[in-house]
């Protein structure tokens, strides 16, 4: 990561002040999994967590010691009694379940709840986002409460997404819909990709040796030899530093294993 | 889920038979590690894992422990001396590392990558996703091995993916590139959403019940009245089985506190 930890803090703070759906953990049993599901959260950009009725109580040291470098994240979180208080405020609201429900209601993949969300959320809406307890996950009485249901496509048979996996799912999704990842990129650290004319005198200087070598042959052949050459070149793509080498390749390949002064590339 | 067990294990059988990227982990060190990466990998579909120089050797009980219901990928692992065998028969190999490198080589989001391995393997290349170990990641040498780099959009200053998030995402993504669940689907249990003419007689019944109550008043308000009351119902959308509860509702509502003779709805 470029730059100073104090900067880095800051990015991870900017992210997280941009406005989110609220992750809900419903009756959670393991402080190790409300850390792990802050460590998701934080990763994506959310930071507001809510807990109803945490099994062990809150806060809990297990929860800290596995958030570790995302404990901001519990120092804010607030807890509740029950699943009606943590989302009393909140106009749309998110049931994540694997489970098939005798209910009227829609059901959404990850990503169409969050691009929802970021809809609705730009509207002005608060949103959150409800997680059952681990191995039983949500009651039927909360799905009820919601306004939707999300179900991550698993395979079907091995469905068995644990609590943190799917916070980290969602979360992953959310930070989706305002990524401004180009999808494909071509790194070059220090170099720059290669000019069309450079990569042109590159594959002269190539061709040119291997005249004088007498690596075209038979004659009528050359024409395409040398396009597939360069075509080679032209595909990779090659950087300044990239053509430079090859010069130097060249030069050195040409001139066999004599004393050279100062090889170049 | 619905079914048999073995149904699911042979529709989770069935998914895994897909051709996928193999999952390559390099120098993993904690058994527990490897077997959380296997049932990423099985929750979407992908079953082919290979492993380079495995700290604490192979079998590895620890992993075996926490694949539990993955455990056919653990069997089927391949171990190897070192990446360059790992990979020997691949023809296109992604490295997963959030850290940019002074290498000139393709970025691409998780997404981009599963794509183009979609693309590649239905083009009958065999590709794989090298992982490094935990804590390190994977060495430069590894990743120059590599046809392109993958890197997870993560919070910018909080990039703490463990190795069984990262293969987590990658399987998740490897999923959703042939994937036919509907981003948005109406589940209605086992109701059938209503006719539109059945919805229609419901807000008759109820308006004709609010007339006899004097409800619309005063009288120019009735049809601005009628129209948002029948608005609020098709907005919904109801089953049948709510059409006949909420007769049974106006009903009731209508005839108020006296004996009746079986209610129906």
């Amino acid at each position: 990561m470029a730059g100073t930890d104090a900067a880095a803090r800051a990015a991870a703070e900017a992210e997280a002040l941009r406005p989110g759906p609220v992750t809900v953990l419903v009756a959670p049993q393991m402080g190790e999994n409300i850390g792990a599901a802050a460590r998701a959260m934080w990763n994506f950009g959310l930071s507001r967590l809510r807990l109803v009725a945490p099994r062990d109580g809150w806060p809990n040291p297990a929860a800290v010691a596995m958030a570790s470098g995302a404990g901001r994240v519990l120092d804010d979180a607030r807890v509740f009694d029950d699943t009606e208080a943590a989302i009393a405020d909140l106009t749309t609201v998110y049931a994540t379940t694997v489970r098939p429900r005798e209910l009227t209601k829609r059901v959404l993949t990850p990503e169409a709840a969050m691009r929802e969300a970021a809809a609705r959320i730009a509207g002005g809406e608060r949103v959150g986002v409800l997680y059952g307890r681990e191995r039983t996950g949500l009651e039927n009485e909360d799905v009820v409460r919601a306004s939707a249901i999300v179900t991550v496509p698993v395979n079907p048979g091995f469905g068995s997404l644990n609590l943190a996996q799917c916070v980290l799912l969602m979360a992953y999704e959310w930070r989706r819909t305002h990524d401004a990842t180009p999808p494909e990129l071509l790194a070059t650290g220090r170099s720059e990709v290669a000019a069309a004319e450079d990569v042109a005198r590159m594959v002269a200087h190539l061709t040119g040796e291997l005249d004088r070598a007498g690596f075209f042959w038979p004659e009528h052949k050359r024409p395409s030899m040398v396009a597939n050459l360069e075509n080679l070149f032209r595909r990779a793509p090659l950087t300044d530093q990239d053509v430079r080498t090859l010069r130097g390749v060249i030069r050195a390949l040409a001139e066999g294993p004599r004393e050279r002064s100062r090889p170049e590339g």
